[in-house]
C-alpha cells in the first residue's frame, strides 16, 4: 500500500528524476517571492516576529537547558532560545526512530520528505527573514538561498538517492538452468530479497552564511536513505535550521513516523563539543560546511564515519578578451559586491596578463581595467537602496577587522584600486556595510591573493601571460582549493586551455558570464557543486557518490 | 563515430546493464570448461606450459630487473620471471596514457575493456592452469573463479560504472525563462558541457587465493572510469594477473590507446615497498584484498586515495531446524572442505543450541550433529580423486603449521570431533592436502572460533539458545568482520530474527542451502559481495558507491 504522502508527491519526484538526468533548466519551487502571495513579505515578517524574544518549540528528548544567542547583522534584537539536548540522548532517540523509518520503502521515505519540503516551501517568506537576520544576506538573496534554492537542493538529493535505491529490486527469483540438460528442472532456485540498510546516525554541521543551502543536500540524502540525522547549526545561524528541523519533525509525526529521526543540537561555540560528538562511534555519516581547518580535522579524525566536507575556496577569474566589455565589468563588479564577498562560490582573484584585454573597442591595459572595474563597482553601488540590497550586511565583526587590517597595509603599500568605505543601510542603521576593497597585486603576492578572504575583498593580479594566469589558478586550486574558475575569452584556443586546466584541477568553468543575473553560480538539477578533486571539497554535491555512500545493501538468499 | 570494439560488444553491455537492474540469473560467460571446445583442457595446459621456465613478456617502461618466484602448491616447478619496473616509471606512464583514455567516451572505454574480457574469456583454459598452480585450487574451481566468474565480475563493474556515467549528459542547453514575462526571450541561455574526469592512478593489490576474482571489480571499474591502473599481485599468485594485464595491454594497443594505462608491478614480498607506493600522492584509488592488518593500515595511512578494502572474515552458520537434514549435512561438509578452507567466503563457525536441531526424523542433539557432520565429511572425501578435486592443495606452509599447532592443542584439550589427516593427490604426489579439522567448542572459546583461521578448520560451537547463537554471530561481525551468515531453520520467527541480525550487522544471509551445488556463495549480476558495514570489507562489490567514487564530474558553462 502506497503512503499518501508519496501519492501526493509522486509526480514531482518523477519530474525531479527526469530533471537530474536531463540537467537542462527545471525548477520545482518558484524563486520569486511574488509567487508566494500578495502579502508574502508581511506574512513572513509576522511569522518571524513570533520567534523573536521567545522559546523555540522543539519536543526533543534529553533537554538539559536552553541556549542560542544569535545576533542579527542588521541590529534587530532576536533573543531566541532553543532547547539544549544531550547528544547521547539525541543519538539514542535517532537510533530508535530509524528502526521504523528504515523499514519503510524508499517511496514512502521520499514522499514524507518531499511533503516536508513542500511545507518548508510554503514557509519560504518567514525563512527569508530568519536567514536575513542570521546570515546578514539582503532579503532577496536570503529568500532564494534559504528558501526555494535550498529546497530544490533537498529535492535533488532525494531524487538522486531514490534513483540509486530503485536500481536495487526488493525481491527476485534466481533460477540457474541446467545447461547440460536444458529441458530438465533448474539446478537451483533461490529466492533473493534485497534491502536498503541505513549506515547509521548522521551529523550535519551547518555553516554561518548559507545554513540551509549547504545543509539540505546531506540532510535529505541521509534521511531518504534511512538514516537519522542530528543537525548542529553554526551558532550564528540557528533559526533557519531550527525551522527546518521542526518542519521535518512535524511531517514525520503526521506521516506515522517517530519525529526523533531528526533533531537539532544547539551547543554554543565550543569546538570541543563538536569534536567529541563527531568522533563518537554511533556517528556514521558527517556532512560539514565551513572553514578548512576543522574540515581537515574531521577528515583525519572522524574515521568511524563517511565524511563529506565543503571547505575554503579561492575562486579566480582569468580575463583575456571579450565581446562585451561593459557586460563583463557589470558581472565582475556584481561578483565583487554581492553579499559582501561572504559566499564560498564568489570570485576573489582576477588575473589579467600584461598585454591587457582585447575588446571590440581595442585593447584595454591592466591599469585601465583596474580603473574601469573600480568605476563599475561605484556605479553599481551608487544608489544606497540598491547598494544595501547587493551588499547585505557583514555578519561577523572579525570580518570587518580583517578588512580594515588589510586596507591599512594596502595604504602603506600603495596598491589600492578602490578603497572600502562604510555604507549606510536605509532601513537598518545598525547594520555593518562596507563597500568592496579592490587591490592590485603581482604574481609575487600569491600568499595574499591565493588564500581565502571572507568579506568584500578582491584582487586584480597582473601576470606576465595568460598561460601564467592559468598556472596561478591551478596552483591555488591544488594548494588552497577552488570551486570554480571564470574565464573571459573569445579565443577558442584559450577556452580549450581553460577547460583542460579546470578539468584536471577539479574546478567548474564559467565562460563569458555578463550582466548581473548570473551571479548565482548554481542551478539545482543542472549544475554540480564542487568536484571533490581539490581541497575546496572532498565530494561533489549532488552526484551518485554523494548519495550512495549513505546506505548499504542487505541480502537474504533462501533456497527453494 | 562509435569505436568498433564498442559496436562489437554493445549488445552484451546492454544485457549486462539489464542484468544488474534485474538481478535474476544471467550469465555472460559459460562456467563449464566443456563450453570452451573439446580439447580445452589440453590446449590450456599447452599454453600454460609455454609460460613455465620462461620470461613473461610485458613491454612495460622503467624495467630495473626481473623477479617473481611463485611455487606451485602442486609441486610443479614454475620458474617464471617477470619484468620488475620502477613504480615511479609506471605511475608516470599511466598518467600519460590517461590523457587519451580519459578523453575517449564511456562507450569506447567500455567497448575496449569488454573486448579485453572477451579475450580473457577465450584464454580461460590456460588461466585455469595458471590459477591452479599458484593458488592451489583444484582445476574446476580455478577455472571458474579465475576465468568466467572473475570475467563476469569485471563485466558487472563495467556495466555498473557505465550506467552511472551515462546518467550524466555530455552537453545541454540551459534556458531560464522569464517567468514574469513568459512570452519574451529567456532571461539567460547557457550552454553546459559535462565530462567524466578520472580520479587518478589506481593501485590494485591482489590476494593469494583469488587473484583474479578479487581484483577484477576494482581493476575494471577504475579503468572504465578513465583511470590508469597499476596491478600489484601477491607474490604467490602473479601469473593470473600477469596474463590479465598482458591481455588488456594488447587490447588497448589494438584499440588505439596507450597500453601503459595498465601495468604489472612485481616487487617481491617486501611490505615496505607496497606501503611506500600506496602512500604516494599520485596514487588516488586503492583496491585491496588480503589480511585485516594491512587493510586497516591502508585505510589509516593512504589518506590521499579512495581506499576499498576486503579484509578478514569469520562466517558463521546457525543451525536450528531443517526439513532436509542430509542435504544440510552435505552442504556443511562441502563448506568445511572446499579448497581446504582458504576462501574468505567460507563458513568456519557452526553454532547449535543445547536443545539441538529439529528435523523431520526428530531432534538431533549437538553431540549427534558433531558425529553426523564428521561422518558426512568422511563420506565426501572417501574417494581420493573426489577428495583432491574438493580440497585442492594448501597454498602456504604456514597454513599447515597453524593447523598442526591447533590440532596438537586440541588433542590435549580433548575437543576434536574429527582430526585432520594428510591426504594424497592421485596426480600430484607433492601437493599438500589435509582433510578438515572439526573441533567442538563452547561459548567461552570465542577467542578461538571468533577469529579467522585460514585452512581446513571448522568449529561446532554449542550455545545455550538460538538467541545466544545470533548474539555471538553479531559480536563476531562487529569485532572481527563477517561477509555472510548461514541459517538452517524452517521457523519463520527464527528466519526473521536472522534477517534482522544480518541486516544490522552487514552480513549477507543464506537460508537453508543444501547439497553441494551452492558452495559458491556469489553469482555475478545478482549477489552483492560484502556490505561495507562491518570490518570484513569497507565497501560492497559491486554497487554504485564502489564505481562512482572513482571519477569526478567536470562542467563548463558558457553564456550564449
Amino acid at each position: 500500500m502506497s503512503h499518501p504522502m508519496f501519492e501526493r508527491h509522486r509526480e514531482l519526484l518523477s519530474k525531479a528524476v527526469s530533471a537530474i538526468d536531463a540537467r537542462s533548466y527545471w525548477s520545482a519551487y518558484p524563486d520569486s517571492y511574488k509567487a508566494y502571495g500578495d502579502n508574502a513579505i508581511d506574512a513572513g515578517r509576522e511569522a518571524f516576529e513570533a520567534y523573536r524574544g521567545a522559546q523555540f518549540y522543539l519536543d526533543q528528548p534529553g533537554v538539559i537547558g536552553r541556549g542560542g544567542d544569535e545576533i542579527s547583522p542588521y541590529g534587530l534584537p532576536l533573543n531566541i532560545s532553543y532547547p539544549r539536548c544531550s547528544d547521547d540522548a539525541l543519538i539514542a532517540a535517532a537510533k530508535t526512530a530509524m528502526l521504523g523509518w528504515s523499514k519503510a520503502s524508499s517511496d514512502t521515505r521520499a514522499g514524507v520528505l518531499i511533503e516536508a519540503l513542500h511545507r518548508l516551501n510554503l514557509a519560504s517568506p518567514e525563512m527569508a527573514q530568519a536567514a536575513m537576520h542570521t546570515t546578514g544576506q539582503a532579503f532577496t538573496l536570503a529568500f532564494q538561498m534559504a528558501g526555494p534554492h535550498a529546497q530544490e537542493r533537498g529535492l535533488e538529493a532525494i531524487a538522486t538517492a531514490w534513483r540509486e535505491m530503485k536500481h536495487i529490486p526488493s525481491a527476485v527469483r534466481w533460477e540457474r538452468v541446467n545447461t547440460t540438460h536444458p529441458n530438465t528442472a533448474p539446478q537451483s532456485v533461490i529466492e533473493k530479497k534485497f534491502s536498503i540498510a541505513p549506515r547509521g546516525v548522521a551529523l550535519v554541521i551547518g555553516c554561518s552564511t548559507l545554513p540551509n543551502w549547504s545543509a539540505y543536500p546531506g540532510l535529505f540524502a541521509s534521511l531518504v536513505t534511512g538514516n537519522g540525522v542530528i543537525v548542529k547549526p553554526h551558532q550564528n545561524a540557528i533559526l533557519p535550521l531550527a525551522i527546518t528541523v521542526a518542519a521535518i519533525r512535524q511531517t514525520l509525526k503526521e506521516g506515522g513516523f517517530d519525529p526523533n529521526l531528526v533533531s537539532l543540537l544547539v551547543d554554543g561555540a565550543t569546538l570541543a563539543v563538536t569534536r567529541d560528538l563527531a568522533t563518537k562511534s554511533d556517528i556514521r555519516i558527517i556532512d560539514y560546511t565551513g572553514n578548512a581547518d576543522f574540515g581537515m580535522w574531521l577528515e583525519s579524525n572522524a574515521r568511524q564515519a563517511v565524511v563529506f566536507t565543503q571547505k575554503s575556496s579561492v575562486n579566480c577569474v582569468v580575463v583575456e578578451s571579450t565581446n562585451d566589455y561593459k557586460g563583463m565589468l557589470r558581472n565582475l563588479a556584481f561578483g565583487a559586491s554581492v553579499f559582501s564577498g561572504q559566499l564560498a562560490t564568489r570570485s576573489q582573484t582576477i588575473l589579467v596578463a600584461n598585454e591587457g584585454v582585447r575588446t571590440p573597442e581595442g585593447v584595454v591595459s591592466p591599469e585601465q581595467l583596474g580603473r574601469d572595474l573600480s568605476f563599475a563597482i561605484g556605479r553599481l553601488l551608487d544608489d544606497s537602496a540598491r547598494a544595501a540590497e547587493v551588499l547585505g550586511a557583514i555578519q561577523l565583526p572579525a570580518t570587518i577587522v580583517a578588512l580594515e587590517t588589510l586596507q591599512e597595509a594596502a595604504v602603506v603599500a600603495g596598491n589600492i584600486l578602490r578603497p572600502s568605505v562604510t555604507a549606510h543601510h536605509p532601513q537598518w542603521p545598525a547594520a555593518n556595510l562596507r563597500t568592496p576593497l579592490l587591490l592590485k597585486a603581482t604574481v609575487k603576492d600569491g600568499d595574499v591573493f591565493g588564500v581565502e578572504h571572507i568579506g568584500p575583498i578582491s584582487f586584480l593580479v597582473q601576470s606576465p601571460t595568460v598561460s601564467a594566469s592559468f598556472a596561478i589558478t591551478e596552483r591555488i586550486a591544488r594548494d588552497t582549493g577552488s570551486l570554480n574558475l571564470s574565464l573571459y575569452s573569445i579565443n577558442p584556443v584559450v577556452q580549450t586551455l581553460a577547460e583542460e586546466v579546470a578539468l584536471r584541477s577539479g574546478m567548474m568553468l564559467s565562460v563569458n558570464l555578463t550582466g548581473t543575473l548570473l551571479f548565482n553560480p548554481l542551478a539545482a538539477f543542472s549544475d554540480f557543486h564542487a568536484t571533490g578533486a581539490n581541497p575546496a571539497a572532498n565530494a561533489c554535491q549532488i552526484d551518485s557518490h554523494f548519495v550512495s555512500a549513505r546506505f548499504t545493501i542487505g541480502e537474504t538468499r533462501t533456497q527453494l
